[in-house]
């Protein structure tokens, strides 16, 4: 029943080692790293002939029947992960950039080479909410995904939020403790979120998203006056994906901070935690949570992926091969909180109607409602302009 | 890939009712209900000719490919599935008394004769526990899994700490609004929490354990005392089922009321919904959270096992089938808070050691520890003394 795994690790970072790890921890489980391939030759802990250079050597090891990426450069990591299905293996990642950019190639080449490609690691960390949603939420039910998909961002806001500190502190702490990259953008500005999000939607709705259509909008603008505003209202602001069921066969998506009440499941989710709340309809709403960041947490679920290799699991894509289709359109309407400080600069919104607007010596803000397609079309001007955008209230579905 | 399903339904009350809702509205999945097996004629919204009186004919159905039962008789339900299963029919069952008193006899049937039973809906109502525990934590690094499985009893704690109303008065709300049996006994007293304990130990550990054998205690003798002491410490009392991995091969499970500060992810578990804490190395602590109880949650849970059964899908038992074994063993120590009128009560307990104890007018209270061995020796006199326990601090690995 269950097969002897002999893996082949691309990538020896904070992921590979939580791996290593964990798979340690693991003496019942028929799998073995016979051998790792980095980028550069130093000490390491492990003996040196474990290690080599290229990954075509992993690749072609008639040795190994499982190649497991773990490496950050999404360019390398898709060379090796398609290299490998088209070699006839199995392959497990966690490289959500990868994935989301390049899922319906890498749908095709599994069909193709009849090989798995596992990737639950890849949105949410340890927390199971792609195999959830594939396995267990594979009926006409589901209205929408929305969830906290980046540990890095939430651990920042939670910062701001709960320790009343500034946005640079909090980063700089993030940084410090690694939980954020010396290049922050891929966290905090959304791309991350963006990711997971199309990974989701692809789960959910069987829809394949070009990450590039989806509008998405990070925490790097926040400034004091919306820190504050928050608050007074009684709101924290959380970094949000959501992929929603409209009418007809339709889906939206997008990431975009969110001003979050209370009495939301999500409002709790602190830290480097990530949290998903899935609604449906007879089982109204459900809320998975865990730790969505590091080398150990995500190890456990790449972990997950190895076993689930060992007894032969793929990923069937039900909804996108056994349901109505859905089409990505970006129809909506949202209420937004829009903190601005030029004229030139509120310009370029177009506001469908306006319902709380201040002005005040430090900036402005208005609240209104504004088309998706709108907000989308000014997408890559949002973060160079001095603002700051947040969902107050979803006016469809919500 | 996907099997037509030609369903037989025994039970036609909240859940079977809630499930022909929900398959209404999946109009992708193929599955039919053609026969429903009901214990009483009577006029039914629904053509008398879909109806029958007898689970045979169901199960002599040539026409019939899956027998979902939801009848609330434990007894009749055993002869039901088994005699389904005998007749290589695969099986969707929601009775978790029966399933937990049959486990052993269950998993050799569905072997014997190449079928599938599955039961989501038996534990946790909408929440898929079962299957991530089956699939996604199948390694060695679970350490515990403990939850408020029980939504009457939950929905009864809600109202006497979130609005201040007394054990007889909330129980009456939980009864007119359906959450409760007239019966009661096997919500409030930890019966069905307890069977619910023993298939999540099954799929969490792979030991079948003999519910008989498990220390059980509700929450019906919980007084206004214990209500104002709990208050007062800051804590609220919920009813937890918990299974826990010992040192060596062994692991301990028990029900019972617990004293739960704030900081605990089950503190904000309220009314029917279910919360299930799932904690390992590596991953350290997920938390699943959904609706426990009703019509059409339970059904949402039955649709994903039939759609499951759609795709050939079984439980392969992999913790029992492909880990070491471990024992179930009573063999640690427990703190209580134990609160008793007379001294011929208190005599029964025989404490390790005491921490606090109070006398006053009108009760007295002990906390302590105990042997949870000493606890299961007197556990059919417990629920007959007048007394109520709450476990305060487990002392082994918690």
């Amino acid at each position: 029943m269950k097969k002897k795994l002999r893996i082949g690790l691309a990538g020896f970072g904070v992921v590979g080692q939580g791996l290593f790890d964990v798979l340690q921890k693991s003496p019942a489980l028929d799998a073995k790293i016979v051998k790792i391939c980095v980028k550069n030759k130093k000490e390491r802990a492990l003996p040196s002939d474990m290690f080599c250079y290229s990954a075509n050597e992993l690749i072609n090891d008639e040795n190994i029947n499982l190649i497991v990426e773990l490496i950050s450069d999404a360019y390398e990591a898709y060379h090796i992960v398609t290299s490998a299905l088209r070699n006839g293996k199995n392959v497990v990642s966690a490289n959500k950039k990868m994935i989301a950019e390049n899922l319906a190639e890498l749908i095709e080449l599994q069909k193709k080479y009849n090989v798995s490609l596992l990737y639950e690691a890849s949105a949410c960390g340890s927390i199971p909410v792609i195999r959830n949603l594939e396995e267990y939420y594979d009926n006409d039910l589901l209205l929408s995904v929305t969830g906290i998909l980046n540990g890095s961002s939430n651990y920042i806001l939670s910062k701001i939020f709960d320790c009343n500190k500034g946005y640079a502190e909090s980063l700089k702490e993030a940084q410090d403790l690694g939980f954020a990259e010396a290049d922050p953008s891929f966290d905090v500005d959304g791309f991350d979120s963006l990711f997971k999000l199309v990974i989701l939607t692809a789960h959910s709705f069987g829809t394949i998203v070009n990450p590039d259509d989806v509008l998405h909008y990070g925490i790097s603008n926040i400034s004091d006056f919306d820190i504050r505003y928050a608050k007074e209202k009684g709101y924290k602001i959380k970094l949000v994906g959501q992929v929603e069921k409209q009418e007809e066969n339709k889906i939206s998506l997008f990431v975009l901070p969110r001003l979050v009440k209370k009495d939301k499941y999500i409002y709790n989710v602190e830290d480097e935690f990530n949290g998903v709340v899935i609604k449906g309809l007879a089982y109204d709403k459900q809320f998975m949570f865990g730790k969505g960041a590091g080398g150990h947490p995500t190890g456990s679920a790449v972990l997950s992926d190895i076993t689930a290799i060992g007894h032969d699991y793929k990923y069937e894509y039900k909804k996108k091969n056994y349901y109505k289709e859905f089409l990505y359109e970006q129809s909506g309407e949202i209420e937004i909180y829009l903190r601005y400080k030029k004229q030139e600069d509120l310009a370029q919104f177009k506001f469908i109607s306006i319902s709380e607007e201040y002005s005040g010596p430090e900036c402005n803000y208005k609240i209104g409602l504004i088309s998706i397609k709108d907000l989308l079309a000014i997408k890559s001007r949002l973060r160079e302009m001095d603002i700051f955008i947040a969902v107050t209230r979803k006016t469809l579905n919500y």
